[in-house]
């Protein structure tokens, strides 16, 4: 085993565990609903942009030729009015554990923190002027974090934890106190992919009298979340990757049902106002979820998510989950026997417990690796400043799949 | 013709007329390149929702094989990143007269708004306390202006013009002063279709030392603009009514190019980094249009319009207002000689110089006459308390469908 090029039997051997993994899988039927994609020898990175469903092309074209061609202006009182909640109801009901009233598809994922975290930290109660982030969560959650900190006037607070393993209430306890505001966590790291303890974390952030926002972006449709259990005040999630909305669709905001009347968002435009077309002189918000909503609903860009939410809700979250584990534990197994002898570094925890739906595996050479491995399409996602990170969309993807994605990673190491 | 139920010959004069009309437009060939819609005998409203062109369900469907399904991820590098100016810059070339590198495709019009507003009032200078803005604005502009207005301690000025005539330069001189920051003004009136002097307007706000914000909703695509000509600031347009881009296609945002620097709008999101995928530990802001950007743009929204530039485009934007200010001229015609006998008044300017491409009547009965009217596939938009709007979208429209409009309103008020 001394070989860096990795001995053939090795190589043999997983490709007989995988295709005996395929064949134990029971959503394995599910493979084929996506769009074929010729060429594509392995897609790893539908945790950036899941794949279509078959159904969707066609849809999207009856969409544009009835509901809106022929349906016209009409379509908005028969079905798109409500689509907002429906969709937000809907995405609950099958991804995050969450009663209807409490969910709404919304603006882009920026747009919705924006609102979140703005309301949060006003919501949040005398002397609370901090904002707490954790130093490895998404660059756009902390980008709007710390501009909503400067124009309230309020101080950002970093959480520093172990980048692989990801935020624990150890990390976050010291920086807790009666001047916290809001933190914001990802529940699913997006470079390592580790799993914060939703419920724990919660309720450490409530006993110090903060709210928390979670981060839902690489967890909702592929970990179970469960909001309401763990008493989660407010949420954003992204639909473009384990709900396959497509590039760009919108993204979801939830608030606690009892939160709800004591928030207000600053992008107070006609759609959240009590009554939307009385057009009059005052603004006031409508009370419940849809005060969430500003603008016009990007109808078009909601629509191809309804089918995955209806093929999640089929094989349901919790056998989607036990897939992801499986395919994430065989990804690691792979990679410790092809990939650690070339030098390569596991950067995701070990422990599937521990760990959402992707596998982060780090090497110098891994940003000229993604190029070329994109030419010959084998696609995962390259992550500065030198992590592939391979996302494993539980309903798209078999272990053959990932395998060879991984043996593509070693030939290119050893090329 | 003192019969209240119009005599035959009058509707028949005016079917003539359609007709003649109908023969001479030259741009009579383009009225086939939309979708069908069977049952729909006349659309007018146009300027709520656009109707897609025919090619735009196979170009979806061939998106979502491709692009999205096919290209998978890769398709940000290949075409998507920069969507958003490529797209601005088309809408600007093609009908707001400004140069490339001021125009860019971001969130719904209301988000749009409140960073506009935001920048805009933020960036006017020591002193400018007052945002001013117009009593008859579409209430998403008045919301979100009183909203900002609230968070930064401005003062909201309020502009009182005629109804049915829009704002002046002799309205908004009186409340111009050296606290004025920011103007918000509509440049067509969505109730009155009032067409306002942008040029004039804006440089009586610039010799006040204030900035304007044009909102382009009701004339982008219909009527030709002259941003650049006309020294405007900031503006922002709709997409889904006259540039046919669907439901909750996102908005356009422009600011002037000597302007870009001085500007910063709020919602900080990681698409406006200067280095997106640096993902580095402090936000800095693009230069440039691209800072308007928050999250990842909407592309399955962003593509119907593109058919329908391309359109505008070929028509000429000059010879789409020449055909629109047929069409409200003849509605107003119509509408003179079978409604007015029948108590409608005329809620629009009578001079086609002073009005964009909508008509709107006034009658108590409106409200049931349009539920009545969209039961029989004669589809014009009501407009709180008593309006009827008549969006003629000159590409998709003819004046024998306006005139059997007109005659339906008028069978429905004397049944």
């Amino acid at each position: 085993m001394s070989d860096p090029t990795a001995p053939a039997d090795t190589a043999a051997e997983l490709l007989a565990a995988a295709r005996a993994l395929d064949d134990a899988d029971p959503l394995r039927a599910h493979l084929d609903a996506f769009v074929e994609a010729p060429g594509v020898q392995a897609y790893l990175d539908g945790n950036s942009l899941g794949r279509p469903l078959a159904v969707v092309p066609e849809r999207l074209a009856a969409f544009v030729r009835e509901d809106w061609g022929t349906r016209l202006i009409r379509s908005w009182d028969e079905q798109w009015m409500d689509l907002p909640e429906r969709l937000g109801d809907r995405i609950a009901e099958v991804a995050l554990g969450a009663a209807a009233g409490q969910t709404i598809v919304a603006d882009s994922t920026s747009v919705v923190l924006y609102k979140l975290i703005r309301a949060g930290a006003a919501a949040a109660g005398e002397g609370r002027t901090e904002i707490v982030i954790e130093e490895g969560n998404f660059p756009t959650d902390r980008f709007i974090a710390a501009g909503v900190a400067a124009e309230l006037g309020m101080e950002l607070v970093w959480v520093q934890p172990d980048p692989v393993h990801g935020v624990t209430v150890d990390d976050l306890a010291p920086v807790l106190s009666q001047r916290t505001a809001l933190v914001v966590l990802s529940h699913v790291d997006y470079r390592s992919g580790a799993l914060a303890d939703m419920a724990a974390i919660t309720a450490r952030v409530h006993e110090a009298g903060g709210l928390i926002l979670w981060d839902l972006c690489h967890s909702a449709g592929s970990v179970p979340v469960r909001l309401d259990d763990s008493g989660a005040d407010l949420a954003v999630g992204c639909t473009y990757k384990y709900l396959n909305g497509g590039p760009g669709s919108p993204a979801f905001a939830y608030v606690r049902r009892d939160l709800q009347p004591h928030i207000r968002q600053p992008i107070q435009g006609w759609w959240s106002a009590a009554d939307i077309f009385a057009m009059g002189p005052q603004y006031a918000p409508t009370p419940g979820i849809r005060q969430l909503l500003s603008g016009t609903p990007p109808v078009t860009s909601m629509l191809a998510m309804q089918a995955m939410l209806d093929l999640i809700a089929e094989a349901g979250i919790e056998a989607v989950r036990t897939k992801s584990v499986s395919l994430t534990d065989f990804a690691v197994r792979a990679a410790d026997e092809l990939l650690v002898p070339l030098g390569v570094r596991l950067l995701s925890p070990r422990d599937s417990a521990l760990r959402g739906g992707h596998v982060t595996i780090g090497h110098p050479d891994f940003q000229a690796v993604t190029q070329e491995l994109w030419g010959e399409g084998v696609i995962p996602d390259f992550r500065f400043p030198d992590g592939i990170r391979l996302g494993l969309s539980p309903l798209s993807t078999s272990h053959e799949e990932t395998l060879r994605g991984v043996i593509a990673v070693r030939d290119a190491l050893t090329r």
